[in-house]
């Protein structure tokens, strides 16, 4: 389809370089853009703009924040003993939304990916390794997404932080609450025997 | 799912107001755009910006444009005399892909629709009635979706352009090509069987 502007184009190819937006859509959302008023437009622009210059990552855990420090490190109620160690700071999100950690989270940005040139050195691991050698850290908890990147990365953490008398805990895996037995694959199903607990009444 | 900073949010709202866009897919966007360098960025929010100062619209046929005149209606080898009248600017692209039509186009801007409080004043109608009564037209084609907007609004038109010596045509509706005739719905294939026409056997 032939966009008989340049500017209209121009705008299409910006919004189409969004993950999962294609050619098509970005030209609906572009023309959705260009029917609001001026100030609408510079209100939309102004906060992608403002993201970008005013947003700081935690000092502390790497986690994304309007302050050097972030609301979850800076909250004295949190047990700062207990690190969840995740990928991305939606990670964070959806544990938080979860309200079963009360601990602080350590954001690594990324994980180990040699395929895509991503090492060690590229993550926020350093700053992990000198909380663990403060001695002030009883228990970090690695919370990556169980792919071969995740596998990796946890191997690699696990290497690092063994030295230290700290638990190393991982999230357990098995079959999601309120799905069928019959339908869980094959390696789910197996983790959930493999790592079976004792039955509790009520879980707390 | 809580979000941690107050600019992260109001760029996620603001990207969630387009629409389509639900509030997950937003967030994600967001985080995509924070990964980006800065020059990234203001290419980004610019081409936004300049689509809405500096995209016009065609004085004669009310198409988008870099230029006062667009480039349809500029270009001596279309034939003036056969206007096409569509909705939306993506009508006018969606029928120059074909590249079945020379002759140029009449953007309305709409659809009159009561409902949603949308009268003929607020659409490009006075221009296309000015243009019949130039005594320049030798037909009309009326282009709108088959919807109850589009029948009150090719009405409207037929009122207003049935004085002057026209020929007023509309897109042919019926079963797709390449499509089945069993699926096809019961009104398509009514009008399918009541605008039957000589078999040709090459369509030109």
């Amino acid at each position: 389809m032939q966009i008989p502007s340049k500017y209209l184009e121009n705008a299409t190819e910006q919004i189409a370089s969004l993950p999962g937006i294609g050619k098509k859509t970005a030209l609906r959302l572009a023309l959705n853009l260009l029917k609001r008023s001026e100030i609408e437009i510079s209100d939309f622009t102004k906060a992608i703009l403002e993201l970008k210059s005013n947003l700081k990552n935690c000092t502390s855990c790497g986690n994304i924040s309007d302050e050097p420090i972030c609301s979850i490190c800076e909250n004295p109620a949190r047990d700062h003993s207990i690190v969840c160690v995740v990928e991305d700071i939606r990670d964070v999100m959806a544990i938080e939304s979860t309200s079963t950690f009360k601990g602080i989270y350590h954001v690594l940005g990324g994980l180990i990916s040699p395929m895509d040139g991503i090492g060690p050195a590229d993550l926020n691991i350093e700053r992990l390794v000198q909380k663990a050698a403060s001695n002030d850290l009883i228990e970090v908890i690695f919370a990556l997404s169980p792919t071969m990147e995740g596998d990796t990365t946890n191997f690699y953490l696990f290497k690092k932080l063994q030295s230290f008398e700290i638990l190393i805990t991982t999230l357990s895996r098995g079959i999601s609450v309120g799905s069928e037995l019959q339908y869980a694959d094959e390696v789910t199903l197996g983790r959930s025997m493999q790592h079976r607990h004792p039955f509790q009444l009520a879980n707390k």
